[in-house]
């Protein structure tokens, strides 16, 4: 929020809506301004957290200059702090799960690659259905990964905008300079500045926490393999052991799927929570009643749950132990003599997700910074 | 689904798995089979449509030729014709939400360009803040719409893929002409393949259903402003009468503003529909327990609410009435002396919002048929 | 919808507001009354599906009397049929959910009861654990079983009333004969009455839609466990086969856990419309936009989901394959010698889930006819 | 936690299963120990807080003592601890949300005496309907509220109750004492003990999750109605202002309704997180995977919520300025010389709603403590 209103002041500046020398205390005292975080929480219940915090940061300015504090916040609204400083958090943390999606998929590409000519049970329904290769059953993982990669980067990027409208939403504190000092707001926050604003449009959120809730769903897709998998009367996979993974509080001996179950953790919370999102598409007129006060909650529930989901897969598929003496073991019980090896696409099959894989990561290099 | 079944017979047969004249049989009975739907329903429940359903097709086509029958859905597997045959279904849909959504566009763009000086008071909170024009009013409607049109016609060319992948998803049973028949099962259906099947990639369907959830919101939030501007103490739009709509069974003088309910109506219901899709992406294995036998009940009730929310948008758009004088009116009333237009960048913000339609609506032309 | 308006006939009539000779040619033409649903449904999207109703209702009544078609409805509105009715298709459904839940009990208690002395593993995370009866397994199956039973009982009571307020709510045509007529509402429709609407309180529907997604969750949890069970690695527990059930299209010999598939699938769409519900609590004012107007397609969904699921399951436990020696034969394997029964209040634990099923069974012949 | 093991630990030695001076000491340690919350969080993802918890509190009683230090956490398991540590948090703020419904009833209460004959327009889809007092729309709100109070109390009761099972659910560690400490500690806990463990019945949480949605949804069906009431235009009722409360950030004469934005916040968050619990009902087998291990984030969200809105309505309510002249004039306008006064039943309406609050409040006094 201290960012969002150090930033404001040097872009007012830049197009001679606050002096120079003001805008500098501002944005200096933005940089180092610390708050009573409780008591800005308690205040903020009346309303918006929006208004103890200028209220705050205008008195850190005012102590250093009288006539800088006049400048504080001018021309914005509360919604345009909460909203940009959203944006700026999630920025931060749509860069990090995206990270982690990477090592996940390349984890995947590994395996397979590793597998592709390691013959496996396909289960369907839960029972054994023909020979797969294990490779392009990590393979089958990869590919809606691919999708979700592709998909979250595109909406992390449509959702992380400034947020700059003024009471009403035009701007109208600014006149002329509306255009340039919109733009301006978004170099200095280096993020995409909207000269419309999207103070009732919500959609940007929803349909970023919808990806978020999908690549958890891809995750957890991942988890419930390897549990599944991981049942001794199969053990066909397994997590790696690490210290203090896995085991149980009673029952010291036995080897949990811990990192599965993180997954299949955030991919139960996260529908619910991209739910709240979807339905607060809503607002009444111009600004509304009790969605952006509080789609940053929901939203930061939301990225962490994906983020720890994906880390957990990620780890799982880094360490995986595949079990392929096991995995012919029950082929060979179901299939009573039947030829082992998969026929069919599946080599080409593996080529395509692996296609598909090279070129998301590619997408990362050239997304915005 | 005979759809799918015929298309099948045909691509086997371009790629010399079924002779062509026993796969003209099979494509021709196709074509005009009929079915006992409530046998098939009641059948069904034994497990999947699919099975009764091929048994049924069978009999037919084994009514025509005994050595055709023995052709129909070889290869294939329950889950490749239920997926697809909701992908076609989907894609018909989804072409219909398409143009209602075209009409809603226009509609606010109309408004937008028509009400460029009329000046209305924005409202935050529901409480009056100073004058924006009413045509900035609409183009913060069409501002989140080109948005969701582009992302709707994506999210529904990824989800609307053939599904083929036969028992075990390598397409085992077509050798060598696996990759071709896959190929030309998508030219034969007009949909597009993917040589990876998504037997358990349920992504595709999630993100289409948040698209259709982001779309239904996005007509509600319109419905919302319409009804609150239709209220007598604002007057400031109303829907336009007509035989029959908006009327009250006790109290027929009412004027309901019924097209804003039907949006806000699909609005309330989509989010719930969509996180069910987003709850279901963690089949188990290569065939999972509980998604793809039902994902199209949730579809088909998903795009039916969005569907008719922007219709109703659309119809209520085409003939707003608005009431210059009365924004004008209660505008007076709020600002008591101060000007009535609005300040800063609004002129710049309805233009771009324009700009975006024109781009979203030239999108349409370029979609993949 | 018909019902409700020969009730309504005839309750007026008992006090004297609507002549007795009229009231009964009401009656009487409700009994038999025709509708062309397609026109109605058509008309019905201009804002409420009473309208055409009562307009179509009134010139059959026409018909027989002039005199009577006058007070058809009279002192109602639409929303008093539309959710009256919805609650009389609910209690004749749920009373449905009620008989299908008892004998997944009843199924569930023999289980407890016959193997009490069967050792299996319990299973924690996937992995085998402690040795337990599988009669305390399906003991804890019925456990929340219990709880399910007198809940939706509880909220099916408290739902399925008579909605009856009239126009604005007070009942304000029936001067000072309104709580009696109201009363008299309830006991020609044999439902209970409140004389208090419940116009824009949706409590009754939410709380109605919760419980009908928690006993699909119920019943979905013991599918989930038995098709685990059924997984042929494990091989502890099998659906019975049936003529077409659990059968594959691609490959015959397979033996699906069709039924608990079911159970699953409906575990996997109720909680996404029982929140459609609790997203529905804030209409606005005495008659809100969008939620009672299509309440009653969610709740369609949920009680045919649930029934569908908890169907399954009562036939997938009455049939249920216990296979006591790959129980012994798999515990044997995880123990290594110690010994396979279980210690601690197993059967202490059975008897008092027996004895919670025997009193919420009871508890269905004091249920409110 | 720590009151769970230390209550355990006493428990255990009253019936013998402890030494009792060993259990003091664990007692007394559990009172005042100390962890490293930071540490926790971090090793509990390698599967459970439990584990690290457990082993922290094992090395404080240690360096009291050796030999307790044996006993600690001894015969019960990791979800034991998590699930009763939740059911006590959530007790205690069950009891807090308890009290703010208790006073947003009586709030609700006195309106609906005050106004008793207050004559205002009931509005039906925000269109003016027949009058109705004032003091019965009042009613309207109290009602849902009554059935909330008494379903929340049940459901909190029967959801806040100890998990106790051991490994794998049988309290196989204590033999015959095994019912006997399950009720003691019970008593140890001030909480109602089940002899049946719940680990994988999850229906409890979800119940109350869905209580806790609905009240927050009666609470923003009031706030609903107050903001919209408080749209200048309408003029009819507002919050009362107090210092900090509904201020603008850009235009501090604006006066929002910055209690009813909470609970419409509220009532818009808690469907989606009572939606993840009712989709958490299928763990597996006798220990799942995602569901115990994080539910407790979700609750602590949904109290929250719940807490947040029905505090707001309950400061709305004790502090709303009632407009009776403006509810009269906007009356005027589009009655056009109808009288004013609201016919029917409303007076008999407003005493059941009464008589219905005096006895959900009743119900307090009775309520399990």
């Amino acid at each position: 929020m201290a960012r969002f209103e150090g930033a404001l002041a040097r872009a007012s500046a830049r197009h001679g809506r606050v002096p120079a020398t003001q805008a500098e205390v501002i944005s200096r005292v933005c940089q180092c301004a610390r708050f009573d975080i409780a008591a800005l929480a308690r205040e903020g219940r009346a309303g918006t957290l929006a208004i103890p915090f200028v209220k705050a940061l205008t008195a850190q300015v005012a102590a250093a200059s009288a006539d800088a504090a006049r400048h504080v916040h001018a021309g914005a609204t509360s919604q345009d702090v909460i909203d940009s400083a959203a944006a700026l958090c999630l920025k931060a943390a749509c860069a990090r799960v995206d990270e982690l999606a990477v090592r996940l998929g390349d984890a995947a590409a590994a395996l397979a690659r590793r597998h592709a000519q390691t013959p496996t049970a396909a289960r369907t329904l839960l029972q054994p259905a023909l020979p797969v290769p294990f490779g392009w059953k990590a393979a089958m993982w990869l590919s809606p990964l691919c999708r979700s990669l592709f998909a979250l980067r595109r909406a992390a990027g449509e959702a992380c905008v400034v947020q700059f409208g003024g009471p009403s939403g035009t701007l109208s504190a600014f006149g002329g300079e509306a255009e340039k000092i919109s733009a301006a707001l978004g170099e200095e926050l280096d993020l995409p500045a909207s000269l419309v604003p999207w103070h009732s449009a919500r959609d940007g959120f929803a349909r970023l926490g919808a990806e978020l809730a999908i690549l958890a769903g891809v995750a957890g897709k991942i988890g419930r393999d390897v549990a599944l998998l991981m049942q001794p009367e199969i053990g066909e996979a397994a997590e790696a052991p690490a210290p203090g993974r896995g085991g149980s509080s009673s029952m010291p001996h036995k080897r949990n799927p811990a990192l599965s179950m993180l997954a299949l953790e955030a991919a139960q919370r996260a529908p619910g929570l991209a739910a709240t999102l979807l339905g607060q598409l809503t607002p009444e007129h111009e600004r509304g009643l009790g969605q952006w006060q509080s789609q940053w909650f929901t939203l930061r529930e939301l990225v962490c749950s994906t983020a720890s989901g994906v880390a957990a897969m990620a780890d799982a598929l880094d360490g995986l132990e595949v079990n392929d003496h096991a995995m012919r073991r029950n082929l060979e019980s179901f299939l009573k003599g039947q030829p082992l090896e998969a026929a069919g696409a599946a080599s080409a099959m593996i080529d395509q997700a692996l296609a598909g894989w090279a070129s998301a990561r590619e997408s990362a290099a050239s997304r915005p910074q």
